[in-house]
């Protein structure tokens, strides 16, 4: 055992979600894979984080691009984030490589052009899809579906909270740590069928935006803080 | 044309949710009748509220008992807060009397005794079940999901955020002018589709309810409040 922190694969991580979510755990101080379709697109995006990194003051970060198919098999944990068209031949070009880890599904079951209208799939959620398709072996939790890729971007703290949903607690507890480590509050949410809440709430955000010309996020009111 | 405050029926007004909406409502000057099976129950309810507002120093409250159906027949605006098993049945008994009006479904679909778990109904959601049901004759709006029953029920302000839901925008401003009413911020969140969204959040509120022993609610953040 050791104290050494997970390296996180980001598949899809070329994204303006991946490029957020790989911005806040590299500087935190995660080993992070940027995975892409291709290594050469992920190559472009690493040395694009390596100049953002050195922006912000952050020296030695650990940051490498690979493949998805290698990006996911030589991670400890996970990240997806990838549009709901790609989800799940992306889920089953990789999941030989997922199996006994977490699997951080951040997809959104968005339809364009409605993405402002919930349009859930017939299995409940993304999430419940990816649970269905990996099977026990891996522990999918749900997570960051909520939150605006542009203030992940930027380096600053934001208002918004994340619902964690995953079958299996212990997973929930290891995601939401990075959660914290990307300057965000995290909590537990419930089983995977509950990632449809959080998944559909994101085209009501979307409508929101429209409406009101803004970037809401949302926040959990009467309850303290993990930690806190 | 008058700018007397509309009366608005409460379905099932004898429930927790109901209850509390009722003296929100009655507090703020409008006519409320309180519907239940019997116009004994409901008449019951009626001499419980006169007294809570009594109590709070309200002297001039309008508020009068009926049965569902009477009740639903007499207001200008009728709210539906039973559980989701009585939400079909009583849809169709009150229905003769809806058209043309705005329907406010607070119903969510928990199936116990898996509350903490989302479990949409193949329709959608509770609100879109109602829309498909009633026909365009009747503007259903979905609102007051995620809103405690016990915070609304005593008179002080709370921290909760109201996601008001409907295909007709003039109807969820009717809504959303009744949210205020009750002392809380509504916002335009998507037509009855997005219902689907605050329904499900509910399930997963409560997991975290119980996760953490507390009341939680839900802010937007981001967004300006409407009128500020």
């Amino acid at each position: 055992m050791t104290d050494k922190l997970p390296t996180i694969a980001i598949i899809g991580g070329t994204g303006d979600l991946g490029t957020g979510l790989a911005r806040r755990w590299a500087q935190a101080g995660y080993n992070v894979i940027i995975g892409s379709r291709t290594a050469d697109k992920a190559a472009e995006a690493v040395t694009a984080l390596r100049a953002v990194m050195a922006e912000r003051g952050c020296k030695s970060v650990s940051v490498q691009a690979a493949d998805n198919v290698s990006a996911a098999r030589e991670a400890d944990i996970v990240a997806l984030t990838v549009p709901f068209a790609h989800h799940r031949a992306t889920l089953e070009s990789i999941r030989d490589g997922l199996s006994g880890k977490i699997l951080i599904d951040v997809t959104v079951p968005l339809l364009p052009p409605k993405v402002a209208r919930v349009q859930l799939p017939p299995e409940g959620s993304a999430g419940q899809i990816a649970q269905n398709l990996l099977g026990e072996s891996v522990r999918v939790v749900s997570a960051f579906q909520n939150v605006a890729a542009e203030h992940l971007k930027d380096g600053h703290s934001f208002d918004c909270d994340v619902l964690v949903c995953g079958d299996s607690k212990e997973a929930r507890e290891a995601v939401i740590a990075l959660v914290e480590a990307a300057g965000l509050r995290g909590f537990h949410a419930g089983s995977i069928a509950n990632a449809a809440a959080v998944e559909a709430l994101t085209s009501a955000l979307i409508f929101i935006n429209k409406q009101y010309q803004c970037h809401a996020g949302i926040r959990l009111t009467g309850v303290a803080a993990p930690g806190a």
